[in-house]
């Protein structure tokens, strides 16, 4: 079971991604977003986080890093979110690692400048989904768990 | 009793300064460096800020923030640090409050371009103190707490 988080200055984007690895198959759970609800943005996020880790017994994230941004200011903002979630999960046992959007884009479609699209697309074709996720951050949090299960294969 | 925090890469600075608002006293109680032991920065830096908030019965936290860096990357690491350590103060109930090292130069000196020899100097006039913070990062840490409680007073 891995959980991915692509962290996001409004929502966080959150996917379960169930996996077994001796057959290739993986699976979607469940996916949604933290949505910020008190005036304590990381406080919401560090508590959505745990309760999904959870509730599903969680022992590997992957989340989606950031290495620059167009706005510095939005940058240091959504850091210190994936701050709150990095230590969420260690602080709960889980096993954290990291991939930038490169990654995700190269272990998904073996391409780092794939479009949007074709990301979607390849992750539709190994969840065998019917349609695109929604919203945009579940999605990119579907796509980072896959990309954790295929480098942990690979 | 404010317990100021200056965020590192390597090591953060923290400073417990305790003050009576009626009559403009301030006494610098404890400081130091929380220091990454393993290889779990984020959680190393969470337990080292809890430790003290419990030890100390914190209830106010004053963290110097960061607006630009000269190296994006390790700007968006010290913005991890502070998504951890915010998160640590508001789940352990500490009022968080940031302030720009700006604000912080204006509150002990007036002059917002002043250096941090001006800043060192003021800290130590405050605090009736006989030498210089060591290391400096701590001394950050003693100015952020007196920003905040010069900031409450007016």
């Amino acid at each position: 079971m891995i959980l991915g988080i692509d962290p996001g200055l409004e929502n966080t984007g959150w996917a379960v991604v169930n996996y077994e690895l001796r057959i290739s198959n993986y699976k979607l759970l469940d996916y949604g977003v933290i949505k910020i609800k008190s005036k304590d943005r990381l406080k919401d996020i560090y508590n959505g986080v745990e309760k999904i880790i959870k509730k599903y017994k969680i022992k590997e994230m992957a989340v989606e890093s950031m290495f620059f941004a167009k706005n510095a200011k939005s940058a240091l903002k959504v850091s210190e979110a994936i701050g709150a979630i990095k230590v969420c999960g260690t602080k709960n046992g889980v096993g954290v690692t990291e991939y930038t959007p490169l990654q995700v884009k190269m272990a998904l479609t073996g391409y780092g400048r794939a479009e949007k699209e074709q990301v979607e697309q390849m992750v539709g074709t190994y969840l065998k989904l019917q349609k695109v996720i929604q919203p945009s951050h579940a999605a990119d949090a579907v796509a980072v768990a896959l990309t954790h299960g295929f480098t942990m294969k690979y």
